[in-house]
């Protein structure tokens, strides 16, 4: 077998072996295929595609092309999340602790951000004490005890697809559904979850742009966890708008530790968390065939009940989390408490361009997410690169949302940055992703 | 500009402007455009093409990565001759020296041999003492004393072509229309010719397998050269059986020499030669609209009296050669003169496998170019990378041709190589090569 042979199939169409599509993965990991063949074969695939069968022998290939952890030691279904990334998705922090508070043990590996996409990590570090790094027994031990565990992913999980996706980035051949779905579906089945749902976002601010796309890579991804024998359903999410009113690291623990406590539950941000409650409940071994509405009963009076929140809390203090700063941020409500940089409020002045133009009422008909995530990582709140330090109480909080009507005067979007450079750009940015009509 | 974005575009089928063409190209002289960004595009237009306008730009850009020589000091009209490549292609020897006979001045560069595509100046090398370092003074003085030059190409002519040449053979992107005919081309105009005949081998022995891809690599090459307001023409001709009766160095000066002495010309060779000669002849300044006939009047002409002959040998002087060698070789007349290596002839009792099964007269159905230059280059007579050595003497002689009669005992085709392993290894090739019916 040679790698020339394999890429000219795959330029003229022609559907690759199982035995092919392990040598090149084989190949990509020892390095002794080079990356200027590598991203030939990346781009004939861009192009010509992959069908279920190569799509899920990818998959596969890069699974195996590093750890492959066992969970079954806990003895329980694991049930994981996995969002294919957005801009102010703070939705692990919140469901964690709802299922873990249902008794459906919640055991994950969580990343950091890069781009404009947020990493569970960062935003759980911005938690003062918070560890991310568990050992293997205390990862068990933990989800024993607590019912949840969220660890920084530090194994050898599926290498090949660290490789591919750093030189798909550099070379043009990041929107593929076959190498989409089997890079994100390699690494979690490395992970050793059971079951899996799937949180597709759809919009400006996602991989996915339209719905048709979103669906396409859902229904991949499903696929090759069905191959897999692994149960998995998917959501497909608006990623149009950033969610909730709150992106930043710690502006994020904020958000969602008010959600958790009933203060305030942004309506998109509830709809997303309840759906994706009831989908992983019914993925879960606490299911027996309950009804709907009985589910949605359950995650509500845990929320309700305080029980979820309490549940958040216990998960923090037992990796190391500072629970006093969570109680405080309950109590501070929303100013993004001790912040130690500078803020800029954008007002609707700030957004009309020419005053007189204007006749009759404004409303706000677009807040785009992808431009929302490059303010974000302009005002220091994400990663251009791995190496690259974050700002913990840098981002965005947000006052008026899409559809509300503005008056002059109205505060839409309040920025925090550590200096004034960053402040500016990300304020730019900022306002040409808002959109009135 | 970002050469991500110009990845991106062709990915998705659309056309590049002339600046990211430059900005490519620039890029990948340079070494600032990685070699795994580069064979992502390449494998983009591979597989999405380019129009004529792009291929153009191409053309331009990789042309104008270096030297561009300016023969004008010549005075004359400049016509060059360009073979895609084939197997026992000796025509430059022959043609050459017909055309200077008539007062058409020949000022060639040619190249080395690389795979099973022979090379001119491997050819005129395996004359004793031939030299084909010749100074640029040399190279305008022996036009005007001889009217004959060929030097080997050591200039810097078109370098982004060489890298892209380079990354295209290990990266699955050779057979592209466009990419072949920029290659080409580029090369072409660079060194200076006025007005251009292409020869496009077509068939077993060559890149383009079919007529259909001949004739629109044919076209592609015109239109550049019309872009460029160069005079250019094209010859489509059969390389699915080898060019004449020797393939290998000094076996086709031997034809070479046997067919402008008179001696022997093979048919096939000789409607090839005339053909590229009148079409020189047309878009050379001695012509004024003469009748084809009347060309190929002075065409056979100039060979019967033994002018051609004769300026081949002036041209082999001038350029340090042993012309008492050529005359032995003339004498010599097909027995590979001086040999010092090993010789096998193929008899019909060599391919016919099961004398039993045979019925009636044998024929040979084809022989196939592309397993005779495999079987050459395993005699030694090319080179597999670029730093082999050759072996000037190796090579075959054929007796017998497509379309002849086979008898018991009929010697097919002779073998010479300096071992006897490359000789077994050259043997099994050609004789898969040879197709009874």
């Amino acid at each position: 077998m040679n790698i020339v042979e394999i890429i000219e199939k795959k330029k003229n169409k022609q559907e690759l072996t199982r035995n092919e599509i392990h040598f090149f993965v084989k190949g990509v990991t020892s390095g002794e295929i080079e990356d200027y063949q590598t991203s030939a074969l990346l781009m004939a695939i861009c192009i010509n595609g992959m069908n279920e069968k190569e799509t899920f022998d990818l998959t596969m290939a890069m699974r195996d092309s590093g750890e492959v952890l066992d969970l079954s030691s806990i003895g329980r279904t694991i049930v994981d999340k996995h969002s294919t990334g957005g801009v102010g998705d703070k939705t692990t922090l919140i469901v964690g602790p709802i299922m873990a508070s249902l008794d459906i043990p919640v055991a994950k590996m969580s990343g950091r951000g890069l781009g404009i996409t947020g990493g569970t990590i960062d935003k759980l570090e911005s938690i003062p004490g918070f560890s991310s790094e568990v050992s293997d027994e205390q990862f068990i031990e933990q989800v024993h005890t607590v019912g949840m565990v969220d660890a920084a992913q530090n194994k050898n999980l599926a290498p090949a697809d660290k490789k591919l996706y750093a030189l798909r980035d550099v070379t043009g051949t990041v929107d593929s559904i076959p190498l989409i779905a089997s890079s994100i579906m390699s690494k979690k089945l490395a992970s050793g979850a059971d079951s899996i749902v799937l949180d597709v976002k759809c919009g400006s601010g996602a991989f996915m742009r339209n719905t048709e796309d979103a669906e396409k890579l859902a229904s991949a991804m499903i696929d090759i966890a069905k191959k897999a024998n692994k149960k998995c359903e998917a959501v497909i999410s608006d990623m149009d708008q950033p969610l909730g009113y709150a992106v930043g690291n710690q502006l994020e623990v904020e958000e969602a530790v008010r959600f958790l406590s009933g203060v305030f539950k942004e309506k998109r941000l509830e709809s997303l968390v309840i759906g994706l409650c009831k989908t992983m409940y019914k993925l879960s071994d606490k299911y027996y065939g309950q009804k709907d509405e009985e589910i949605e009963r359950f995650i509500r009076e845990t929320l309700d009940s305080g029980n979820a929140f309490n549940k958040f809390k216990q998960f923090v203090a037992a990796q190391g989390g500072d629970v006093d700063f969570i109680d405080e941020l309950y109590n501070a409500m929303g100013d993004n408490m001790g912040y130690k940089g500078k803020s800029y409020t954008i007002t609707t002045e700030d957004v009309v361009k020419n005053p007189d133009d204007v006749y009759g009422p404004l409303r706000i008909n677009r807040i785009d997410a992808g431009l929302i995530g490059k303010s974000s990582l302009a005002l220091g709140a994400g990663r251009m690169r791995k190496e690259d330090a974050i700002d913990p109480g840098a981002g965005l909080v947000f006052n008026r949302f899409v559809g509300d009507e503005l008056n002059p005067g109205d505060e839409i979007v309040t920025l925090y940055s550590l200096d004034d450079e960053k402040l500016k750009a990300g304020r730019e940015l900022c306002i040409k992703a808002i959109e009135l009509g």
